[in-house]
């Protein structure tokens, strides 16, 4: 099978923002074994895009556009690629309906413009859109089809899986089945070097590293007729990698490292509370990210100034003032102050210069301290990163989440 | 002047690598007022290339190739490009010249098959690349060019900067300017409809909208021919557009909300505070994102629990026995709880459900009290958010920043 791609949207074309949107479906495209040899970005400009949905539907069985199902009169992917496709829009009850009440809950009034967001071409599959007001929908004609998805990521992920992908399967004849490796604590190049072997000798399944803010994703995805025959032959591909790249695995169904400490708090029954400076309730917000958490995560202070590190946990003066507030005895006050006042079992502590100023020679921008007090003690670990202000509070928090899930699991 | 832009690379097809060259490029060109209406990704393919090329060339005055310029058997955009253009490439001896350097600087031997980057067409414009081994160029012929540059953002981004830009200011002649003008507090199709005469009647500058989460974002871009120009024809359409859509415009400098916040309160000489249950951290986090918070920016609570939200904020027990920890009475003893004793001069508090679970008929999910305690009194919001946990914690915090902006203006 072949698609081609279209990315609509004018903030594209003009740089204003990164099509991620692309790569995501190419990708997607490959793991299904779907060939895709073109690839356009196009504006809001009904007679370009015209054109363009005509070339792709010449060259491929499918055409997945992205962009342009919005409400504003410059949206007009749906209006052009029915126009191609040679159908009528008309009203979708039941998209009407869900519209109205998508509306009625935020409270908000619904403009006229906001009504053609429930149109579609009779007979066209819709795909419903939970994270914003435009589904998108796939339209089929003599054995090809136009398939529209929203621009926004966290509309258009979602849709792409739970509608697209098993359309695109059922199609192709077979599925993809994939199982996701986290790994922390170990760099992309260093795990597919250490993996290289056996990355040559796979063929099905496939292992495709890539890199997120810090961590390691490794996919590992089989061709195959169905879920029982995919975990067959993922599973002992799994088991392989973690044999030879350790104890830094700390995920084999793609969870994120907060929920792997929730999952193991609640499981031991301990309990979590976590003192920030630096980082400033990102690591908190991690936590509370998960559902369910109230059953471990006790509280969190984000003691930004030295006064509150004092008032809130107990860090000495003669501390701040001797050590530094960015300084391992510092974080260890932290992590221990906030352990007994809270009544948690652990406590998590970070303090560090996430810039970009305020770093001196002694103590450069990237300095972070990470506490973790237990009840068997408590360590701290000093980090150097590099990167913007948002990048090092984000990896002093994977950081913590790592001191956690280490502890938790020695325990 | 026209340009259309052509990404080569099957290692993009496949979702192999983010296309970031494209946003870049597309960025400068915006700048420079080049006008861009296609953009194509396409393989290591000559067939599919030269059509490509071929049709660029008919709709555009330039063509502007990224990728496939290195020493490899499927590196063949220069090979391409010469063929449509209809010229032989030879080698060139400055830049054979310069390779021989490099590879003897480098202490490696040079295969055959990098001889190919010193090969050109006769009079073409060859752009140099101290940071890579592929030169880049520009063919012309009959008043159109092709313009040849490296894949690896590292080479392509100095190349463009110093070779590629200042060819097309002489080209075009003038620049684009613009500036960003941010909402909170309607959606996207009111702010529309509300500006719609004023949209439809401009043509420089333009007004272009496009949804963030819970926000809306407003581009207002004018072609010029200094930036002087630019602003003079853009702040007055700014300047309408505040006054039609009113209070809710947060800037008109393309900040963030909570970079608005720590601006007025260093101007107000003012502190702030957080407490956060249903938000979890995420409230303080933005505001620390802000380089220089430290000034205004005193603490965060993260008061997940009752028994946290009774111990460090001093809500009453039988608060929150009576109505409940999702209530407007619990979110008001949070704000002045912590108002009280962090010292601050202003304390935000957030109390809801997040979901995907805990909500009731009458308390749903969805459901989220942001609260204010100022020297002047405090205030409660009640707000019914839709989507997914992570929406919804976003949104309440983009709330509460909100008020505490309207109470730092009003002040």
């Amino acid at each position: 099978m072949k698609a081609e791609l279209v990315s609509v949207g004018t903030e594209i074309l003009m740089g204003q923002i990164l099509n991620t949107n692309a790569q995501y479906i190419s990708q997607k495209l490959a793991e299904l074994g779907v060939d895709i040899y073109v690839q356009t970005t196009i504006g809001d400009n009904h007679d370009r895009l015209a054109q363009c949905i005509r070339e792709g539907l010449e060259r491929a069985d499918i055409v997945i556009l992205t962009g342009g199902l919005g409400p504003t009169a410059d949206d007009l992917t749906k209006e052009t690629a029915a126009d191609v496709m040679g159908m009528k829009l008309e009203f979708d009850e039941a998209s009407l309906h869900t519209l109205k009440v998508r509306f009625a809950a935020m409270h908000k009034d619904m403009t006229p413009n906001n009504l053609k967001q429930a149109m579609f071409p009779k007979d066209c599959i819709i795909m419903a859109n939970p994270n914003g007001t435009a589904p998108g929908c796939i339209m089929e004609r003599d054995g090809k089809a136009v398939a529209l998805l929203p621009g926004p990521p966290k509309e258009m992920v979602p849709m792409f899986e739970n509608h697209l992908m098993p359309y695109l399967q059922k199609r192709s004849g077979h599925i993809l089945y994939s199982r996701v490796m986290r790994i922390f604590g170990k760099g992309e190049s260093q795990v597919e070097y250490a993996i290289r072997d056996l990355m040559a000798r796979q063929s099905n399944p496939t292992i495709a590293p890539y890199a997120k803010t810090g961590e390691v994703t490794l996919r590992v995805t089989a061709q195959c007729k169905d879920a029982a025959e995919g975990e067959a032959l993922v599973e002992p591909v799994l088991a392989q990698i973690q044999e030879i790249v350790g104890d830094v695995v700390y995920a084999t169904h793609d969870e994120e490292l907060c929920e792997v400490c929730v999952k193991l708090l609640k499981q031991a029954q301990r309990t979590v509370a976590v003192a920030e400076s630096c980082t400033g309730g990102m690591l908190s917000s991690m936590l509370v990210s998960v559902p369910g958490c109230s059953d471990c995560f006790i509280e969190g202070a984000v003691t930004y100034s030295n006064q509150a590190k004092t008032a809130r946990l107990g860090v000495a003066e003669k501390t701040l003032a001797g050590f530094g507030a960015v300084s391992e005895e510092t974080a260890r006050e932290m992590a221990e102050g906030l352990r007994k006042t809270s009544g948690a079992d652990y406590a998590l502590s970070t303090t560090g210069i996430a810039g970009p100023d305020g770093g001196t020679a002694d103590k450069p921008v990237g300095l972070v301290y990470v506490g973790l007090a237990t009840p068997e003690g408590t360590k701290v670990a000093k980090l150097s990163l590099s990167g913007a202000r948002e990048r090092i509070r984000h990896i002093a928090c994977l950081n913590a989440l790592d001191m956690l899930r280490r502890a938790l699991i020695e325990q």
